[in-house]
């Protein structure tokens, strides 16, 4: 039995959660503390002026922070309204899929309402196929909902806290720092605590119908991990689709065409860049996240239930995930505390390293965190059931299976933060190469992503040989949740990042001085860092939960073998390796016919608005926002259909063996693909940065903007914009979703699957 | 038995061969009746003037043909030079691996010199290991030598052609086509006859030694394919980097920086770029070509060798996969001729056309080709041994497998051709999409290149389910040979390609007019397009060819499933698919690094040179063609070894089932990377040729050279050319090559192998 009672369980991870959102509101209330003045509220801003330091510059000028609250306001409008159109459609995506879950999953014994034998636990009676159905619909249901919500808090405290960063970079950069940081913080540790919550809240209402069947229980509630990441789908594509379009579409026209500098205030698409920043970055990425955190946790919780916890009925032992989860927020807790009360920010040079240092201490913190975690929730030694056969587990193994999957994040986030940062060589190396021109810099730019792939990749495969010599699939699911354990840092250095960008564009938006731009940019520039590393742990986590949510699916789809060498199989993992592929068609080819007409537009409106040039007129944004949104919402439509529809086909059609192959293909080429492409995208932006800044002799030699070289990294920079924001982040989604997709689907496949092969 | 006796098959194989090799020595002798008059032979240049038809214009110009003889010269010179020192270092690889090969297998007894019962047919007493050592070894210099062989032919009839296509051109379009055509098939015969010719005697000679063991006899021979492919890897490489270092050098500065047209004689590094045209994409991919002929031939004869066919003694029907290739030289002979004899080429516009009509008449010839073959040379049914299972086989079975594997190559061929040439809507749009730049046009490249992926893949898919469910590994083996039937043609309309860019290169140096340049460049369109299809043959065939190779790995390492659910085949997996983006970034990288020297050179030679630009002073080609050279040689090294040695370590150090992981990994990772990067390419190519051409109105409206768009064409296609040439077209060489080597190693890994799990 573990140490820890089922009744301190009972408390200790609700109460985590409410600390967790707690602080999030806290951090919150801090930034809000900042006040952004509009028109009609000019008196509170005088007052707060009076108190800010009088020498710092531009602190008094009035008009600029009008313009500030303005631009946010628009911004804040625009992301609004996409989000709720882009909701409408997927409310009926809900419906229908939703609909979908209950019908094939109520078909598997004929909509029958008798209980039946458990599969695992053969002694017990389980609860009927037709209740799992429901429950699993209901679980999918929170999971969306659940997503959605986390998405949108994102993207709201992100708009609010856009310009505070702007109007903070007055007084130096270190403040300016502790707001973006806080705000991505306070993303973080909602979204974590969120999942959490309601996680924790639908297992113990489930359970009340359920009462002893936890196989039922579980497979209910992996419907959970279906729904935040089929919402994160839509999300990070159709997010990532606005928000390229409209960065390709003004960088084209306005830095290219025009000579006028990023977030010109007279480049039409400007608005609607920024607004793709929430919508894109932020949103689908908290989107993208959650899912991964709900699956990793329904994966292992699934995988729990057919271990001896599930069947000696170890409330405890059974929480262990959720448990993990809980302790990750205390440590993000203290962690967060590092980067705004404890070290300050005064110089632009010591923003990168404290971000870097926030991974290092959480996972110094954590390691120590899981091991008091599997000492007290873990039962000294227990059995695991795996495909058949029995392991006899200590709890020592599960506390280097976590921690192996936490550190193994840690070497890929300094990994993809060595390969595209500007502070090392090989972003430098394609910085040079510009001297030649777009080619090369595109051919060194490609050749950096496909090398970056290497050490994550080695990581990823000691990570899982470990964890599954150790515990089997539950060793890897616990690993995979031990990388996203401190996912509340994680997503706040992650968010960090677009308010950054948001904040430098209202900076040059609303004309402030190039000082502040300076630090805007400077904190940009960590972010772009930090948004590679958010993504490298994505994608890191995404291959973990998916090989859990995988050998999951082989259990549950009663599969013996996924043998290579079996035809079945072996179409399955060519065309499975393929997907990622003909899904990165799709996306980027939406990208760039919808950054096409992006460009069409800005040109007309060059063209055809008197005064715009010489900024005595204003251009139409509006026109711009609404391009990038009617675009985006229909082009997500194809990808998230292949990604969808696939497991479907191939397990009612060519049946589970296909499937299975499907999953390990596209998992096995997809994280590849992604992490090449999010790399390659980040070096290219940062070697862009690097000529911009001109910090070093070598990059003054590049310089300046508008020089040849530089024109050559803008190109790269362009070009690495939807394989960075577009097509590789959705990648982790497509290879996560198919797999938890099919575990949901899995009793339908195993029963009625095959058609095809039946046939024939 | 057989309807057709061991008699017949002894001579019929031979004479096919020989009969191949007469029609390569007969196009010679019909390509070697253009004259190309050197200095000192001009009265017989002037006599043949007299022949020809005086209306055409340019002809009695005796001073350009004079120009034309030197350049060839050059050309030969460079490209006879490079490959020769290549294969010095190529020399003291083969001795050192040949060492590594006969140590490896003969300590696999203990260097026992006992005969030991068989593994298959356990009656029977079988040779002893350390003989198949020693013939392995004998075996891969035999398949060394004929690749190394093979490539130098077709490199000397290509420098021998250039020229003439050329000078034919003045002619008309159709005499230049029947050139360069003749010339690709005497390549194509003349390696197909050759591998068949020395792969019969091979097996004839050990036959001596080996008597009845089958087993040992065809272990030995798959020596041979290892040979083959290793040359090939490092020719592909090694001719790749060449090719592409001069190639992009040129470009950048001589198109984009000088405004001087392609292979204008001003450039420095003209020369080199069109040996690198010969040594990269003639000898390297004769090479690759002849290397998976071989590995296909030795696959095949290995898995029938422990079938009934070699349990039984049945000569004629263990012959099988022979007589598939001696069928398919009659079929290309006739095949030929439709291109030479039987239509004309009156008109550019036919040149693709004709190109595309010889692979179907070469398909379809072949279909009942084989309807024959199979029908005479296998016994009506038959038993095959697969993996400790028997599967009765029938011999309509076998012609459907190698039916289709030859239809799927030809719908890679054709999906190819519709990615790739600008007739059709995809390059359209690429080369549309250069109106809003480069970075446009890179996007929507390598969307197109993604794309382009999906249909290969599941014709590849569907050709492994048919033939693996109807003769199970031997299926695909002989599915594999099928597509590679029709080499001499497909080698041909291959080797056409570049014969035809040379020709052009030598138009333009020679400074002949502008009509006969668009007949060239019309020639080399066409020839861009055959390209591309060349490689998605050679990669197409690959992948079944390493599958293939693969199951026979596993059955003689004795795996008895490769689950992608233990964590060593997992582990091996990911890695695995991880290989190609290794692989790729040191080939890409190192066609960067050559070609910045390239560039710093050129650009040296033009701003030091005085009356370079103006033409007055001949610019130092050699220079060029040394760098090139030595940043070749030396970059072939790393790339090289990571394919020559992961299989080593992986069998050595992480035991025989990883090493299968990794197999399965990189074939259905690298199919992906290699379709998509050559289509890329050869899409990105053919679209600035569209513009050039300014064929349409379309076309019109976005050129013509030297308008924006345009020079966003040359950025893509510059980008494109080590995709196309060096990366792409090297990965199945590491596909198809890693398969070989562990297949012959595989007797070594099973007793020795997987040294560090031992330990641990």
């Amino acid at each position: 039995m573990s140490a820890m009672g089922e009744g301190l369980t009972q408390i200790l991870i609700p109460v985590a959660a409410l600390v967790g959102i707690g602080f999030a509101l806290f951090q919150w209330f801090l930034v809000s503390r900042v006040k952004v003045s509009s028109n009609d509220s000019s008196n509170e801003y005088k007052e707060k002026l009076i108190e800010a330091d009088e020498e710092e510059e531009g602190i008094d000028n009035l008009e600029v922070s009008i313009k500030c609250a303005e631009i946010q306001h628009a911004i804040s409008v625009g992301a609004t309204s996409f989000l709720f159109t882009e909701y409408k459609y997927l409310g009926i995506f809900m419906g229908v899929f939703g609909a979908i879950i209950f019908l094939f999953l109520g078909s598997v014994r004929g909509f029958s309402t008798k209980s039946e034998p458990c599969t695992y636990n053969q002694g017990n009676t389980c609860k009927p196929a037709l209740a799992n159905a429901l429950f699993s619909t209901i679980a999918f249901l929170l999971g969306a909902l659940t997503s959605v919500l986390s998405g949108f808090l994102g993207m709201k405290i992100a708009t609010y806290a856009n310009a505070r960063t702007t109007l903070e970079a007055r007084k130096g950069v270190g403040k300016a720092f502790i707001t973006a940081f806080r705000s991505g913080a306070v993303m973080g540790f909602l979204l974590a605590a969120n999942g959490l919550f309601v996680l924790y809240v639908s297992i113990n209402l489930f359970k009340l119908y359920y009462g002893d069947d936890w196989e039922g229980l579980y497979e209910s509630i992996t419907g959970y991990g279906l729904g935040g990441s089929s919402m994160a789908l839509f999300g990070r594509v159709g997010g990532g689709i606005y928000t390229k379009a409209a960065d390709v579409g003004a960088d084209l026209v306005g830095k290219v065409e025009r000579n006028i500098p990023e977030d010109d205030p007279r480049n039409p698409a400007v608005i609607a860049d920024n607004v793709g920043d929430n919508v894109g970055d932020i949103a689908g990425m908290g989107s993208d996240l959650f899912g991964s955190y709900a699956e990793s946790s329904c994966a292992a919780l699934f995988v729990a239930s057919i271990s001896s916890f599930g069947i000696g009925h170890d409330f405890t032992a059974m929480s262990y995930p959720l448990i993990i989860s809980s302790m990750g927020i205390v440590v993000c807790l203290i962690t967060t505390l590092f980067a705004t009360d404890l070290f300050e920010i005064k110089n632009v040079s010591e923003i990168e390293p404290s971000l870097k240092r926030q991974l290092l201490i959480s996972t110094v913190l954590m390691t120590a965190g899981i091991a008091v975690v599997s000492f007290f929730a873990l039962p000294s030694e227990f059995t695991l059931y795996n495909f058949g056969t029995e392991k006899e587990v200590k709890n020592w193994h599960l506390f280097f299976c976590v921690a192996i999957g936490l550190w193994a994040g840690l070497v890929i986030g300094y990994t993809t933060e060595y390969y595209t940062s500007n502070a090392y060589s090989p972003v430098q190396d394609v910085a040079d190469s510009c001297r030649t021109g777009a080619a090369t810099n595109v051919i060194f730019g490609l050749a950096l992503g496909y090398k970056s792939v290497i050490i994550p990749i080695f990581a990823i495969a000691i990570a899982i040989y470990v964890s599954f010599s150790l515990a089997a699939m539950y060793g890897i699911a616990v690993a995979a949740l031990g990388m996203l354990s401190t996912i509340a840092t994680g997503l706040a250095i992650d968010a960090y990042g677009p308010i950054s960008d948001n904040a430098g564009g209202i900076a040059e938006m609303a004309g402030m001085s190039h000082k502040i731009r300076e630090r805007t940019d400077a904190l940009d520039a960590a972010g772009n860092t930090t948004a590679a590393i958010g993504k490298g742990f994505a994608i890191g986590s995404a291959a973990l939960v998916s090989l859990a949510l995988f050998g999951a699916y082989v259990s549950r789809a009663g599969i013996e073998s996924v043998d290579v060498l079996t035809p079945k199989v072996f179409i399955g993992l060519i065309v499975g390796a393929m997907l990622p592929y003909w899904f990165s068609a799709m996306t980027m080819k939406s990208v760039g016919s919808a950054a096409l007409k992006m460009v069409e537009e800005v040109r007309r409106q060059f063209n055809t608005i008197p005064g715009l040039m010489e900024g005595r007129t204003k251009p139409d944004y509006a026109n711009c926002v609404k391009i990038s949104t009617d675009a985006s919402l229909k082009e997500m439509i194809p990808p998230g259909a292949l990604v969808m529809l696939t497991p479907l086909i191939a397990g009612t059609f060519f049946g589970v063996e296909t499937l299975a192959g499907v999953l390990a293909g596209s998992l096995v080429s997809g994280v590849q693909v992604a992490i090449s492409a999010s790399n390659t995208g980040g070096a290219w932006d940062n070697a862009k940065k690097y000529i911009e800044a001109g910090a070093s002799e070598h990059a003054k030699s590049l310089g300046p903007k508008g020089s040849d070289c530089h024109k050559a990294a803008v190109i790269g920079d362009t070009i690495g914009d939807p394989l960075k924001d577009t097509s590789g982040p959705s990648l982790n989604i497509l290879i996560k979703l198919m797999a938890v997709e099919s575990l949901v689907f899995a009793p339908f496949f195993a029963a009625h699957g095959g058609l095809l092969f039946k046939l024939l």
